[in-house]
């Protein structure tokens, strides 16, 4: 019956896949709380307004767009960063600055379904507000790997690709191209790592041949691996913006290998990013092995906030999707097996027990003890085997005579010792025993 | 501007009401988790017919539905209920019985907003499949009251009503009427709260006068609170399917006096919940003042997986809301102020002593310290108004005389001691401080 599947692209979490969802949303929250991030949550969905504004008209054909029954031009928000901007630019009075923060969100892509891709994805986001200099830059590159260092990966596993928009725009200057011949070179570079050298064919078309020299540096350009290399490429070039752009690559490299994360790092000036919006530093995480899509993404967009309608407001961010790193974790053998094993288990002799027992299930589980017993009437041999089945590490035995004595007889299912208990300190020995495991 | 507006009905969390709703989360997951439940989740967006085939075609007027760009008639989910009953029917034969599934999730309804109702709202969801006695009741209602006292509600705060629209068929039936007048009877005794007499006018409109017994009959039915006036109303009434059905009863609120939560349930048969497809008990949650309206419902439905195309599966499922029972816990006072304090705050002298700092902020951070640090050069003297701000019980000084000498001078900001702890030393002293709290 195909109106009782889900969606194509739209994911069914049965509970060991959102096990592992669990896993990896609670190692990025609890990353980005120990860089003091406070986390946020926004609606799903928006005003269409507010993408075509950030993106262009043309973002329509990628975005679950309706008009809804109140005449609204409405979409499934595909992205967090324009409803980030919003809200941190409606009180950027009131917020102590720097503003951090973070969110874990499901966004909404209308996009061909392919490996790494969904069309609903979860992301971790992270921005920082109010900071125009490159220590923001040091401070979320640091939180990215540690989000997925919290995880068992290494640098043998993921590095982080960093580019910067202006440091192309100042070289790109300086090698006598204008603002339209830069922004079409840079759409070009864009494409370079997929396309080859047909990137170039845009260009050509628009702006005539490129010229060999014009090439071989950009194309030398895109080569440069290291700070030296690229100190060496544009010292020779000069002028005080590149000069100063150099002190910030500086900074930000400087500050990361204090941090002893230089081994994620290295220079790409390949990278970016295709969205007009970014205005400085970007950077995108890749797994080493090249066989993954992007598993993250940020960079500088420092105007945004302002053409959504806020004040004047640096910003920097990236996000992290969970569709590719979980791909990344399984391939890794670094997603653990999560079992939900229960604290106790409550063998019951027969209905006349069963009010005995629920008194102390009750109990066990309003003290935080994950309990669980036979809802129905089960042979006393099988409940045995169900609550070896269920992980608990102590059965609580709740049999007629023992009751007749005012007694419940406890084992210990991992060397299956048993006692009897006095019914009334049931509760007293449970503290006992996991207090003292 | 007011295209950079959220929708109506749509929530902006800032980081102060995300902790609320994270505490509300945190409560209702822990407390899953003791009764055995497993989190599973499912999309937000699901085909129309999905929803129309539960609940018929009128519900497309509450749902935000749209066709997509493939051309599928689709909606953003109203309910859990009809997708959780499509993923266990398709594995129903895989899954361990009983199946005890919970969620929190979000969903969405067009409906005007008011107090206590938006477009978009979270559930807690938990149902129980493939076990057709009342012992599912017992544990979902105890699961619900715990829900509701792990935030510290008491019997004074809220109670459960407890209806059976069996015992409505079963005691019409014996008082002579057919299907067609008991389902408009129900449908009357759903609105009599709110409308009194009124109620019954469009009963009588297609079937005719109640006539004077009926009625007191009826109305007698609705002052039931207590098992023994049920069982005193029913017995002379006879007939086997009502014994049986009084038996139930019996089991259902014999085991929850057993777990010690007879005080919070009230027997209502006022409660009917409009929804067509319950059958059998069915429930609801209210504040005790009445303020407010419903914080929770949920009832039996064992046709349900069947017709969304999966096997034969009795079920008994409830949902809490977010936004009534964030109301009641405010209103209540229960709501704990949530903070997000630092554990550690670094102060550092300047930009030659930040790379110091950075080595050990990084690691600290790794290691699970909350770490902040001024993130551009701020004076030495307001570094320690923002330590104090920051809630952090340890401030790392890194300053040039002290890194000279290989030394970080640590002061507990609680006393305000300080002393100097050699610089390759300070995890240590950090492990020993917090350990030794």
């Amino acid at each position: 019956m195909a109106t009782f599947q889900s969606l194509p692209g739209f994911r069914e979490f049965y509970p060991d896949a959102l096990a592992r969802r669990n896993h990896i949303f609670r190692l990025w929250r609890q990353t980005a709380s120990t860089f003091g991030f406070a986390e946020y949550d926004a609606p799903v969905l928006e005003p269409l307004e507010l993408y075509k504004t950030k993106s262009g008209d043309e973002i329509e054909a990628q975005l679950f767009s309706f008009t809804d029954k109140g005449g609204r031009e409405v979409a499934l928000r595909p992205e967090m960063t324009p409803t980030v901007c919003r809200m941190v630019g409606a009180k950027a009075n009131a917020l102590k600055r720097p503003i951090k923060w973070f969110s874990v969100a499901e966004y909404y892509r209308y996009e061909r379904a392919q490996k790494g891709r969904e069309r609903a994805f979860f992301q971790f986001n992270a921005d920082i507000f109010g900071e125009p200099g490159p220590e923001a830059e040091i401070e979320l590159i640091a939180l990215l790997t540690q989000c997925m260092c919290a995880f068992g990966l290494t640098e043998q596993d993921f590095y982080v690709r960093l580019s910067d928009r202006n440091l192309w725009f100042y070289y790109l200057e300086a090698l006598g191209l204008d603002e339209a011949k830069t922004r079409a070179m840079l759409s070009a570079v864009d494409k370079f790592e997929k396309a080859g050298e047909d990137a170039f064919k845009a260009y050509e078309e628009q702006h005539g041949p490129i010229g060999a020299e014009l090439k071989a540096k950009i194309l030398a350009f895109l080569q440069i691996k290291t700070l030296a290399a690229l100190e060496q490429t544009l010292a020779p070039v000069g002028g005080e913006k590149l000069a100063a752009r150099l002190a910030d690559w500086r900074k930000v490299l400087g500050g990361l290998e204090a941090m002893g994360l230089a081994r994620y790092v290295e220079v790409d000036l390949g990278v970016v990013r295709g969205l007009a919006y970014y205005t400085g530093f970007v950077f995108e995480a890749f797994d080493r092995k090249g066989e993954l899509r992007a598993i993250a993404g940020g960079g500088r967009y420092n105007d945004l906030v302002a053409k959504l309608g806020g004040p004047e407001l640096p910003a920097v961010g990236f996000a992290i999707g969970d569709v590719t790193l979980g791909l990344l974790l399984e391939a890794r053998g670094l997603m653990p097996t999560l079992v939900n094993a229960s604290d106790i288990y409550c063998v019951i002799g027969g209905e006349a027990e069963r009010r005995a027992a629920f008194a102390d299930i009750h109990a066990l589980r309003a003290a935080g003890y994950r309990t669980d017993y036979p809802i129905r009437e089960v042979a006393f041999g099988k409940q045995f085997k169900l609550a070896s089945e269920s992980g608990a590490k102590l059965a609580l035995i709740y049999g007629a005579d023992e009751l007749a004595k005012g007694l419940v007889k406890v084992r210990n299912m991992s060397d299956r010792a048993e006692q009897d208990v006095p019914a009334a300190q049931v509760m007293e020995f449970v503290r006992d025993f996991f207090g003292g495991e």
